[in-house]
């Protein structure tokens, strides 16, 4: 599982279970060379703790955060990781594992698929696991399975508009929900607050690192500081109406909230769920629940390890050598 | 099919051939005893004059205008239909025709279907028929099917909020799209125009008829009236903001618009297009095409004979008497 700052690499064996597990932090910005032979080194030396030989990969799932070309395992684009765009990654990656057949999705997708296969997601039909982090995006289940949309980047909710007058987005449109609610927003907001002398936990924090994330924003509402709460229920308040127009157009059973900006506190949840309740529809609702996503960090894990060993029974397609 | 204002019967042989139909003015308004006496009516005259008897009838299909509960055939609090709540009118039917299996879904879901079957959305894996008349809701074809959601009520985009300082709708809230781009809402600008002298069009065709409708200012904006265009452009500005949303979370192949208001001219449709291309992300709509519905106003009825056909083989439970 790649994020923006971090990996984490996990050694599964062939009934799904997670034998051997190492993460560190890493730059996606470094580019594909940098950061693949990180996780290649990484799983030689797990591989090599458990006396295994790098033949003896049968299935690599990855995650990454942008969009991908499913069938190709391309990065098409990708706005957090530039120096990825159309890189060969399945190529690279099998150089060192020449027997693994190569899965690549971005990190919604494999949230979504971990979440559907071992966490909250088990038995429901339809829902939506949105990540929240340095943009906001969303992985679908639809009928049971990934729904990728028709060029595959179905989910690409944080450019919903969320207000006609707000700022300019990266992506050249206004007042698009990433731009608003999503953890730079959000940090930006707490500095404003720590220059303005609004909140003096929020300056003594800022003086003391030189920088605030979003995180900070939710020590300080969780020490009690009122401006910084307004902040995380803002936020709330916009994810719930952009998710509102969602749950009447797609009327899921579950929507659960995942990323690093999901962790900052349960104010969040409770503005998004109030916002959700009081702009869909009661029908759409009704038997809607909306949560944390049940595996925590290790959603995007278990999701590409599900979608690796979804694969490894399939994966060739050599003829057999008949006796 | 069953609109809010008129009904249309058509009777079709095995192979989905239409070999009669008629139509006429009704009000949904009158409750289901009088609407659906008047269907069956109109199907037993119809068949008369084919030769055929009540007991021929394998299967029927409805569109209705508002939420229906699939599994059960009942409208579940319908808002353009209060007296339909919850009424057997599966039954109803069956009590005139006991042998067919008798198929209720909402107007849109048919129309969809008759798009995937018979229209512009054969072959198309992934789109949406959007209905804009009297309320604007949508058909979703995800993968194939037609997409009804967890609780049946998918596709209810009417009550998007597109406006925060909008409007009150009908459903409490504030802005919704219905409120301001739907039928009603564009008739009521136009009357407000007529009022003030802006439009001597559409004062002199209110005098006329001392009431007005969305295609009445339709017909003023092909007169040349530039005001009456302008609310046509709002209205499609409106719609292609709800669906810009929907198509980056959607990613869709097609959409495709019907419904009454649909006809008010092309000025609806390329404000419609013009705004969905430059408030949804590239990625999504670089391959999305936005038509009116292939099949017109027989949209919806394609679809009921569609669903009709596609049970009518699978309508025996019982088990074979064996000779």
């Amino acid at each position: 599982d790649l994020g923006a700052t971090s990996l984490e690499v996990a050694l599964a064996n062939l009934a799904g279970v997670i034998i051997a597990r190492q993460g560190e932090a890493a730059e996606v910005a470094d580019g594909p060379v940098v950061v693949l032979g990180r996780i290649i080194a990484i799983t030689e030396a797990l591989l090599v703790q458990q006396g295994c030989a790098a033949a003896h990969v049968y299935a690599i799932g990855l995650g990454v955060p942008g969009p991908v070309e499913f069938a190709t395992g391309l990065l098409i684009a990708p706005p957090l990781m530039p120096g990825w765009d159309a890189q060969p990654i399945r190529a690279m990656l099998q150089a060192s594992f020449p027997q693994a057949q190569v899965l690549i999705d971005n990190d919604v997708n494999m949230m979504a698929l971990g979440e559907l296969r071992a966490g909250a997601g088990r038995d429901v039909e339809n829902f939506l696991c949105l990540k929240i982090g340095t943009g906001i995006g969303a992985g679908i289940v639809c009928q049971g399975q990934i729904y990728r949309g028709s060029d595959g980047c179905a989910g690409d909710v944080g450019h919903i508009c969320v207000d006609r007058n707000g700022p300019v987005c990266r992506c050249g449109n206004i007042g698009c929900l990433e731009a608003l609610a999503a953890g730079p927003a959000i940090a930006a907001r707490g500095l404003a607050l720590a220059d303005s002398g609004k909140s003096p936990w929020l300056a003594r924090q800022y003086a003391a690192q030189h920088t605030l994330r979003a995180e900070d924003i939710g020590l300080a509402a969780a020490a009690g500081e009122h401006a910084a709460m307004e902040i995380i229920q803002d936020s709330g308040r916009l994810i719930g109406e952009a998710l509102a127009s969602i749950v009447n157009f797609f009327n899921p059973r579950l929507i659960l909230l995942g990323g690093g900006v999901s962790l900052i506190g349960h104010q969040l949840l409770s503005s998004v769920r109030q916002t959700v309740l009081q702009r869909s529809l009661p029908l759409s609702n009704r038997n809607l629940r909306i949560e944390y996503v049940g595996l925590g960090r290790d959603a995007g894990l278990r999701g590409a390890l599900a979608l690796a060993l979804e694969h490894v029974f399939v994966a060739h397609h050599a003829p057999l050598a008949l006796p």
